[in-house]
């Protein structure tokens, strides 16, 4: 049985269609959704969604990834393969920091083949193109027969991380349903910069490094690794976006605070 | 496998109720989602989000639909089977427009065997009466061992479609995660009545006539035919439902706009 | 094919995480959501949807559920065995109100053995400890491979009921997405002390015990036993959260109203 997961800004009712046209073709496809939630037209939040969830799924899965502002242009629609993992969706850079992450040497395809399509729809191409071509790809159709190799796809920055003046300039890429800040800095970056216990100033709050939320107080802010592997501020039991007014793509530095380290 | 699609205003929660209840009695039974969050009591919504999802399903596919404001009153519940597909629900419109798009020549089955019913509640037919007949028809079971051949079924309008004195008035049937517009006026009708390019005025809004979302600029409102074969009317990049303050069940008209055709 | 619940109150993204790493280990699990939007670290409003919703599934299940506010503390991972369910998740009293419903002779055993999770991040034992020991009971690993039983687990009182001079003190335990108030008042208990008819005052509100919604009209308040067994108040075709401005956590009397019965 093959793993087809889904991401999408599409909300609900427009996800089951593309479930209905995979079923028709592959009726022992197990669907997984990753979210129906991006934010609309949010490619880095979508990104960073499939990027992260991507590597824990079994060898095999093919990933259908569908957040698609450009979709009616001349935009293509791509097949990538990274590892042992299949992703197919537009070619505007949503899927490439998932397969970058899964393996630096990864191939993309360009969707040319007509067979593989429903009659097409020119405001819908989750359903009509890219939901027939992963259910092929999930009974083992191989990604080379899909079109062409080509190797000028639309790349994606999740935000370059910049260090000025001892500051270290990061970008909001997600926000979670406990209204954690998750940012575009590595966690490798962080451990190797920072101590746990060095306190930290991010956009005028005070808070320390730690290792898990339950480090400070309730109500306190605080920063750490989070589980997706990038710097994360969180409020322990409460709100941070709300605490700092941060949204998805907002800049903000990250400031060493000198009063040595935190103790609980 | 035989795939059950569901859909509801249930939210959370109360569908995993249902499905428990399908699993006990067809443990290979395939469970997709259409939508459990229809708004609280909206029939006409449900029939819409019904009408245009189910034929995408495979042949063979048992629909299980519940927007019930009328759950503990006399309204019967029902099976309606259309092409190769069955639906199950209540008698109170909300399979029918769904069951004629997939065939003009269906039938209608009251359900009153009561060997087919879990211990009543009053409250919560679909779980009680609608998901273990579900079941059941996903296993093979004839519609017509669920009770006796009616005639007398409710009907449900999706909002006539009115032309009056040039205007054509319309309804608004559904609003989508992106806050597209979603309306009563089917694209085969608006494509015979106006060339692309055409200005169209909803609303006191000016709004060209365009095959899809990025023909327009950023920002600028837009009407056209969209994937579910029905008139949208939708921002690109933006939110129609905020700009037109149009709602589910609003009634519009759709005025042609005399200053000749539009070029981007 | 063996059914694995999950609950959480993840809200979107990481459920899927959980779901890749249950699918590497056992790709034939039949996965249903109870819900990932029980309010954050909600854990009365979780034991309470597991408790109603355990019930339906088939024997064998196990339930994954995770609302978790002491992630990254000593609290333990435990496993439950009643009936012929298992439980998986925190020991914070979140899986006894279930396990308790199924049968009051249900077993508890803490997860130590460190062979059966994943590369531990602090933050995420969704993922890293509660998914794997999922996938492997619904493999048919016993409870007891685990680790050792404990009987010093943490209960959960979900607001214990009292009755002060002839008022009933409750307090509500979850409100569902019609806006209906879900109380931890027993229907057995309301059934055997009032009649149906009989008219109750709650918040200063005064509306009737009733079977159904529809038995008062169009937005009136009412009481009834819900679906899931407990006393429910609700607005026929409106929002009782609205109304008598009750959100989950809040204590209420009450209070019989002297006027007779209700009729319609």
């Amino acid at each position: 049985m093959a793993v087809i997961s889904m991401l999408s800004d599409f909300g609900h009712l427009y996800p089951a269609q593309m479930k209905a046209v995979i079923l028709r073709i592959n009726p022992s496809a197990v669907l997984v959704d990753i979210s129906h939630h991006i934010p609309a037209q949010g490619i880095k939040a979508g990104a960073f969604a499939l990027m992260v969830s991507a590597p824990y799924f079994p060898e095999g899965t093919v990933h259908l990834a569908v957040v698609d502002p450009g979709v009616g242009t001349s935009r293509r629609p791509i097949v990538v393969e990274s590892g042992a993992h299949l992703f197919v969706g537009p070619d505007n850079g949503l899927l490439i920091p998932a397969a970058f992450k899964l393996s630096q040497d990864f191939k993309v395809w360009e969707i040319t083949n007509p067979e593989l399509f429903l009659i097409l729809s020119s405001t819908f191409h989750g359903r009509d193109i890219f939901a027939p071509v992963a259910a092929r790809l999930s009974l083992g159709m191989a990604a080379s027969d899909v079109g062409n190799e080509i190797a000028d796809f639309v790349e994606l920055d999740l935000g370059t991380l910049q260090v000025i003046d001892g500051k270290v300039r990061g970008q909001v890429v997600y926000v979670d349903s406990f209204g954690n800040v998750i940012t575009n800095i590595p966690g490798e970056f962080v451990i190797k910069r920072f101590k746990f216990g060095d306190m930290l100033d991010i956009c005028g709050t005070t808070m320390p490094f730690v290792h898990t939320y339950i480090s400070v107080k309730e109500g306190a802010p605080l920063a750490l690794v989070g589980s997706h592997g990038y710097l994360e501020i969180s409020v322990n039991l409460g709100n941070a976006v709300e605490l700092l007014e941060l949204d998805i793509g907002d800049i903000f530095d990250l400031i060493p605070f000198n009063s040595g380290p935190f103790v609980k």
